[in-house]
C-alpha cells in the first residue's frame, strides 16, 4: 500500500533556490486565519452544529469534481448514490445505494484524481483532518470508510468545532434573493455571529430564462410587500432584499453567475418594456440575455448607493448534458466554461459607473485567454474594477499559477482580491487555502530568485494575498 | 563543422532533480514497443517492401513541415521538386528539378530548423537512423546526400525491416471511403497482418464542399451497390464500406477531418432535403456545414453499433495560399489553424448520445486555449470522450507541455489517449515518439519533485501514457 | 528604506545551469548597439537637443503605463497633473497641479507597480541613469525628484547626449500622413542624420471613422496637390506621401494601427463608391472597416513599389473608458486589447500579394491565444510575413516568454524580427532593450540546457535576435 504523507514542500516548485525562499514566506503565512469570502457552505452547519453523516454523504454524493471523474470513466451515478432529483429521476434507486459500496467505488478508482487538484485535496483531508497514514485504495477502503464515518460522529467533528480547529475568521455562504436567511438570523447574538455571514445572490429573481422566474418575481413582492408587476416595484423589492441580506444575514457582497458578461445601459422605457415581457413570460432567449445585462447595470448601481461588493462569474455553460439534468438535475458536473468576452460585454456598466469611487467589481473568468488580454488591462486601469483569483476548474496548481503569471504583469498584485474557495465541501477549505497560499508563496519565491523583487517586498506581498487584499476587497475590515 | 550528438538526458529539463526523476521514468518505458494508432504512411510501403529513393523523395518532397519554412524564408518550391500538381502546375519544372541541388538548399538553411520539432526529428533521424556524427550543413550537404541515398538502397532500409528496426508493434494508416484496401488485402496472412491497419476516413463522402463529392457518392453507390440518391441508402452505403474497412482492413478507429466540430441533430425530413441538396450539388456553404454537423451525429451512431472509435480532428483552414494551391495542390503547408468552438458545436451529438457507453470519441484540437476552457471539462465528464494528444503544430516539446500543463488538472490522465504521430514521414516515428515519450517523463517528474504525485504513481502513469492508454482507447488490446 | 541595486543575474531565471548560460550568452550580447526601429519618441528632441523639464514631466505625465496603475487605485488623474484636453476638460486643473505633489502621490504608491514591466523599467532608469542607491518610497520621494530634476538640466541629459550614452544606433519616430517631418529634414546633414528616421502611419488618412477624417483628406489633397476627391487621387496622394517620407524622413517602414487585422480585395467600382461614402461622412461603422480593410490591401501593393516595411498593429479598443476620454482625451491608459482574429482576416490581402517576394509583413498581435495558433503557422509558411516581438502589454519578461515559447516551434527564430521598444519614454529605452536581450537569453539557455539547441546555435541566435534580425527586417542594413 502507498505511504499517505503530504511532504512539507509541496507545491514550492522543484528548485531548491524557490524552494528555499517559497518556505520562508510560507512559514511566515501559514497560520494566518482563513478568510473565505465566497463559498457555498450551508449556512444550517454552522446555526444548528449537528454532526456530518457518513464518508460517503460527505466526500462524494455533495462534490461534482468528485464524482464528474468517476462518471467521466463510465461509473453510473446512481451507484455512487447521486440523488436522481431531476425531472425523470427515480429517488427510489439513489436512495437504495449502498454508502459502503458507493465508497469502494470511490477507492477502487481512486487513481483517476492523480495529478488533480480534488486528489490534492482528498489526501490532504484524509491525512491532515483524519490522520490516515496510508493511501486510499481498494484494499483499505472499508478502513477509511469506518474511521471517516466514526469520526464524524465525535464532538470534534461538529461543524462549530472545524471551524475553530480551521482556524477560519469568517466565512461567507450565498443565498438567493428569496432565501429567509433564518440560519444567518440565529446565529445573530452567538459566537458565529461575525464568522458566518451570508453574500446575495439574486439570479433567481435576475435570469428570466429560468422555468420558476415568475413565480420568483411573484415571491419577491410578497416577501417585500413591493408590487413587482412594475420595473420600478422590481428594483425597489431587489434594494429591500439587499437591505435585508445587509440587515440580516451581515451581508458586504453580492454575487451574478451569468452565462456572459454582458451589460447593457437602456433607457427607462426600454427598461419598462423588457421587464414586462420577462414578467410575462414573453421574453425570446435575446430578450432573457439583455434583461440580465440590464440587471447588472441596475445592481452596479445599487451597489454605489448600499455599498456591497459586487461579484461576476460569468461564463459557464450550465447543464450541458441533458439527459444527465433531466436524470439528476442541477450541479452534476455538466458545466462547461465557454468563451467568454468583456471589452465590449463590460462597456455599457463601466461607461455609467466604472469611475465611481463607490462601485468595487470584482471579476472572475472561466476563460484563461482573457487574463492578459482583457482582465488585468481593464482591471489595471477602472477604478472599480479588482480581479477575482482562479476560479473553478482553474482553482489548481498550475491554474492559479497561469493566473499570477498572466495577470501579475499588467494588472500589479493590489488589483488582486486573494484567494476564494467558491466550495460545498467544508473539510476541504484548509486544503484549498493551503494550496493558495502555497502556489503564491512559490510565484513570489521565483519572481525573488529571478530578481523581480527582493525577499522584503516578497513577505509584504505574501501576507496581502492571503489576507491583507481580501479583508479589503470584501469590505470586511 | 558542429558535432551532432543527441544528449542522453535531451527534453528532460534543465532542473537536475526533475532530470534525476524524468531519467528513471524514461528508462522503464524507452523500449516499450511503438503504438502508432494514427498516420499517414503509405500501405504499399509495408505490403510492396520496395526500398525507399533518395535522401530529397524521404525528407523534403513529402514533408510539408520541412518546405513550408523553406518558403516561408523565399524559397521557390519548385527548387526543391515539390510537385506542381494543382490546377495551373507545370509539372516539367518540378519533374527537371535536381534532387541534389534541392539537398543543398535544404542543408543551407538548416539553421532556420533551430528550435522547431522538425529540427529535432531530423537531427534524431540523421544521428540514430543514419550514424552521422556531424550536424548537416553546407559543407557535408552532399556527403550526407550520398550515404543517406546508399542506405535507403539496402535490405536494412526496406519498410519491413524498419518496422522490426523501430520496434513499431501496430501502426494505422488512413484510408479515403472509396479506397479498395488493396494493399491492407495483401497483407492478410502475413508477418505483417496484425501490425498495419488501416483507419476509415469518410471526409470525401461527407463532406460536400468538395468538388468531388457528387462523384464520389456515385462511385460509393457503386461500391456498394447502394442507391446512394437517397438519404437512408447513403447512409447503408458508409455503413457497408465501415465494414469493410473493419473486415479487410481490420480497422478499429474512424477519423474526421472537419473545419469546425459542429454536430446537429436533424429530423429524417431535414437530413433527406439536406442530402438531396447536397447531392445535386445545389446545397449553399452553410448547407453544406450542417450537413457535416449532422454526418458526425450518424458517424456517432454507426460507432454505437459497430464499435469503431470515433476520432474527430476539428479546426484547420486548410488551403490558405490560393496561389499556391492553383499551382502545387494540398498539403503545402498552407493550412492554418484558426479558432475552434466544442462547447455548444458538440451539444447535439454529446445530447442524442455522449452518455451511450458503447460510444469512444477521441477529440483533437489545434486551438490550445481548449484545452483548460473546454475540452478538458468536457472529458472530465462523458464517459463517450477522450483527448487525442498535442496535434500538428503542436506536437512539439513546448506544445506537449502544454497539453498535458492546461489539460490533465481538470481531465485527469486516464481521459487521454496516449501519443498519436500523424504522420507520412516513416523514418521519423521512432523520434516522434522518443520526443512524446521524454516530455511526459519531464512532465510527470516535476509533478513528482513537486510532491503532487509519488514516484510509484509517476511510473505507473508513465507506462499507461506511452503504452496502456493507447492500447485501450484505440480497441488494440 | 530598500536597497536599490540591479542584480547582474536578473530574469535569467532561478536555475542555476540555465543562468550560467544565459550569462555567457548576454555577455556577448548586451554591448550591442541599439537598433530601436518603432517607437514614438519626438523627433523635436534630437532635432533641438533642448533639456528635458522636471521628474513629473518626464516620468509620469506622458508615460500611460504608470500613471493608468495609479488611477486603477482610485487616485484622481489631474493630481497627477495629467492635461485635460478632452471634450469637457478643464486645463486650468491640470495646469495648477503641483509637479512635486504628483511626484510624492507617485512615491506613495509605488508598491502597486512591483511585478510590473514598468517596476522593472523605473528602478533601472533610477540605478543606471541617475545612480540612485534607494529604492524609491515616500521618504525619499522629495530627494529623488531634486536630483532628477537637477540632472536633467545638465548637457549630459540632453537628447543627443543620451543618444551617445544609451549607444542608440538608430531611432525610428512615428508620424502621421500629414507630418511635415520638419525636424527630420532639419536633421538632414547632421551628426543624427543617419540615427533618427521617421516611420508612415496613415491612420489619419485611411481611417474614415475619426472625426477628423474627412478634413485630412482634404489637407492631404492640399499637401500633395492632388485631387483627393477621387479614389485615384486619394491613392496617388497617399503614395506621394509615402515618397516624400522616404525622401525626407528617411522612412523604411509604414504602420498601421487598425482595430481588426481585417483586409479586403474589392473591385474598383467597389472602392471608389465605398471611398466616396466615406469621404462624405456617409459610410456606416461597416463600411468605414471595409474601407480600412481595403487600405490594408492598397497599402501592401503600395510596399511592394516602394519597399517601405508593412507594419500592421491591429486588435486595441481605443478609449474604452468614454468619462476619460472626453476629459482628458487619447492615450490615458483605457486601450484594451480584445480577441483578435487573423487566419480570414489576412486571406485577401495574402491571396493577392503574400507571395511577392517584394513584400515584407511585420505582424503584431494584443492576442496571446494567435501566437500558436494562427501568427506562427502563417509566419511559418508565407515568404512576406515575419512576426514583430511581444507587444504592448505584453513587452514584458513573462510576456516576452510566452511569445518565445508559443511561437518559436512553429516560425522559427528567422521569421521573427528582434525587439521594439514602442514607447514615449526616452529613458527607458536602454532598460526596455536590456530586459528583452535578457529574456532573449534565459529562453536560449533554457533550450542549450534542455538539449534542443547546441551553444553555438544560441550564441548565434542572440546575436539575430539582438542586432542581426532587426536591420534586415526593417531594411535598415
Amino acid at each position: 500500500m502507498e505511504q499517505l504523507k503530504l511532504h512539507p514542500d509541496r507545491l514550492f516548485s522543484s528548485d531548491p533556490s524557490v524552494i528555499k525562499i517559497a518556505r520562508q514566506l510560507y512559514e511566515k503565512i501559514k497560520d494566518l486565519p482563513i478568510i473565505s469570502p465566497h463559498g457555498h457552505t450551508d449556512p444550517s452547519w454552522f446555526n444548528e452544529n449537528k454532526n456530518f453523516g457518513n464518508a460517503t454523504e460527505l466526500f462524494i454524493k455533495p462534490d461534482h469534481y468528485v464524482f464528474r471523474m468517476l462518471y467521466s470513466q463510465g461509473i453510473d451515478l446512481t451507484t455512487l448514490g447521486i440523488p436522481e432529483h431531476g425531472l425523470e429521476g427515480d429517488m427510489e434507486r439513489s436512495r437504495n445505494a449502498d454508502p459502503k459500496k458507493a465508497w469502494q467505488i470511490f477507492a477502487d478508482n481512486y487513481h483517476l484524481f492523480a495529478g488533480t487538484p480534488s486528489g490534492y485535496w482528498l489526501d490532504a483531508v484524509f491525512s491532515d483532518v483524519f490522520n490516515f497514514t496510508e493511501k486510499l485504495c481498494s484494499v483499505n477502503a472499508q478502513d477509511y470508510y469506518e474511521k471517516i464515518t466514526a469520526a464524524l460522529a465525535t464532538k470534534a467533528f461538529k461543524p462549530q468545532a472545524l471551524m475553530d480547529r480551521f482556524n477560519i475568521e469568517l466565512i461567507a455562504t450565498t443565498e438567493g434573493a428569496l432565501d429567509t436567511l433564518a440560519h444567518h438570523k440565529a446565529i445573530a447574538g452567538t459566537s458565529m455571529e461575525k464568522r458566518v455571514i451570508t453574500s446575495f445572490r439574486p439570479d433567481d429573481v435576475v435570469d428570466a430564462s429560468r422555468e420558476d422566474f415568475i413565480e420568483n418575481i411573484k415571491k419577491l413582492g410578497e416577501l417585500t410587500s413591493q408590487n413587482t408587476a412594475t420595473w420600478q416595484g422590481y428594483l425597489s423589492a431587489i434594494q429591500t432584499r439587499r437591505d435585508y441580506f445587509k440587515q440580516e444575514g451581515r451581508a458586504t457582497a453580492t454575487d451574478h453567475g451569468h452565462p456572459s458578461a454582458l451589460t447593457a445601459d437602456l433607457s427607462l422605457n426600454e427598461c419598462e418594456a423588457l421587464f414586462e415581457k420577462c414578467r410575462t413570460g414573453q421574453a425570446t432567449e435575446q430578450e432573457q440575455e439583455l434583461f440580465r445585462a440590464q440587471m447588472l447595470t441596475e445592481l452596479a448601481g445599487m451597489s454605489i448607493k448600499d455599498g456591497l461588493v459586487m461579484q461576476i462569474h460569468p461564463g459557464a455553460h450550465r447543464n450541458h448534458n441533458l439527459p444527465i439534468f433531466n436524470q439528476f438535475g442541477r450541479d452534476k458536473g455538466a458545466d462547461i466554461p465557454s468563451q467568454t468576452e468583456y471589452v465590449n460585454a463590460l462597456k455599457p456598466l463601466l461607461s455609467k459607473y466604472g469611475n465611481n469611487p463607490n462601485l468595487k467589481i470584482i471579476l472572475f473568468t472561466l476563460d484563461e485567454t482573457t487574463y492578459s488580454r482583457e482582465l488585468a488591462p481593464l482591471a489595471g486601469h477602472y477604478p472599480s474594477l479588482k480581479l477575482g483569483p482562479a476560479w473553478w476548474f482553474h482553482d489548481s496548481p498550475a491554474g492559479m499559477l497561469r493566473f499570477r503569471q498572466q495577470a501579475t504583469e499588467t494588472a500589479g498584485f493590489y488589483n488582486t482580491v486573494g484567494f476564494n474557495d467558491d466550495t460545498r465541501a467544508f473539510l476541504s477549505i484548509p486544503a484549498r487555502h493551503d494550496v493558495a497560499r502555497r502556489v503564491d508563496c512559490r510565484y513570489l519565491a521565483e519572481l525573488v530568485t529571478n530578481h523581480q523583487i527582493n525577499e522584503e517586498t516578497a513577505h509584504t506581498l505574501a501576507y496581502q494575498l492571503t489576507y491583507g487584499l481580501v479583508k479589503k476587497a470584501y469590505k470586511l475590515d
